[in-house]
């Protein structure tokens, strides 16, 4: 015999994919991923994780806060570097467990600590059978 | 006295970040997540996990496969509906706890289950102070 749910697991479900209430699912660290694309190019800029009150201050402020799972603390990003992201919109995925935010870096426009403008520098390459990074270079930067 | 730590520590941390050898960081559960965009139009399609096994397959293959977390096991995008992700690049982020796929998307072009181009079809509103989802109309497919 095969298991395959309730009726009301089944309407559960539908509720959270085709609905129109917003119920962000957070893991068993309470942390939900986010990932963050520049308005301007669509580029994936990082990824990281909000909690409960993260995210409750990025709805309130329209300033993007995260939760630093390395230093267990609120993060309000770019506080000390002045790249501020502001939120431009907010999307939810269809099982509602990850969320896409779309932002305006302020500063420089950087959003990576090592000072790109995205964490995602390096593509990879394969040399033989070894699998290698090689950095991608950086377009130039869309005013908005 | 505040620890923060040695020489090495930041000696390795400069390796994972400047370096190109790929050390993709997996997490407690042995998973590594990913973002997934269309190549052409650079849009979030979806955002998945991955295990060593997956990714090892990805890069064998060309072809997407990631780790179901819900059925738990190896799951080959689109065996069954045709919407196959081929790889075009994968890039990874500064401290390599993240993968950034881009793809072509093969069948009908969809990503998500329930028949959308992208798992990002609902954007969140305020309506007052209650956040609600409201579906983003889709764009056009556009040709590869």
């Amino acid at each position: 015999m095969t298991v395959t749910g309730s009726p009301s697991d089944a309407e559960a479900k539908h509720r959270l994919e085709e609905g129109s209430t917003f119920a962000p699912k957070f893991d068993a660290d309470g942390l939900i991923v986010c990932i963050t694309t520049e308005i301007a190019s669509g580029d994936v800029l990082m990824v990281a994780y909000m909690n409960e009150e993260a995210l409750r201050r990025t709805f309130a402020t329209g300033i993007v806060h995260y939760w630093s799972r390395s230093r267990r603390e609120l993060w309000r990003k770019g506080d000390t570097s002045g790249q501020v992201q502001t939120v431009r919109e907010i999307c939810v995925d269809c099982d509602q467990d990850a969320l896409l935010l779309k932002v305006a870096v302020g500063g420089d426009g950087k959003a990576c600590h090592t000072g790109r403008r995205t964490c995602f520098y390096r593509r990879v390459v394969m040399q033989g059978d070894e699998a290698m990074l090689v950095e991608t270079p950086e377009p130039a930067r869309i005013e908005t």
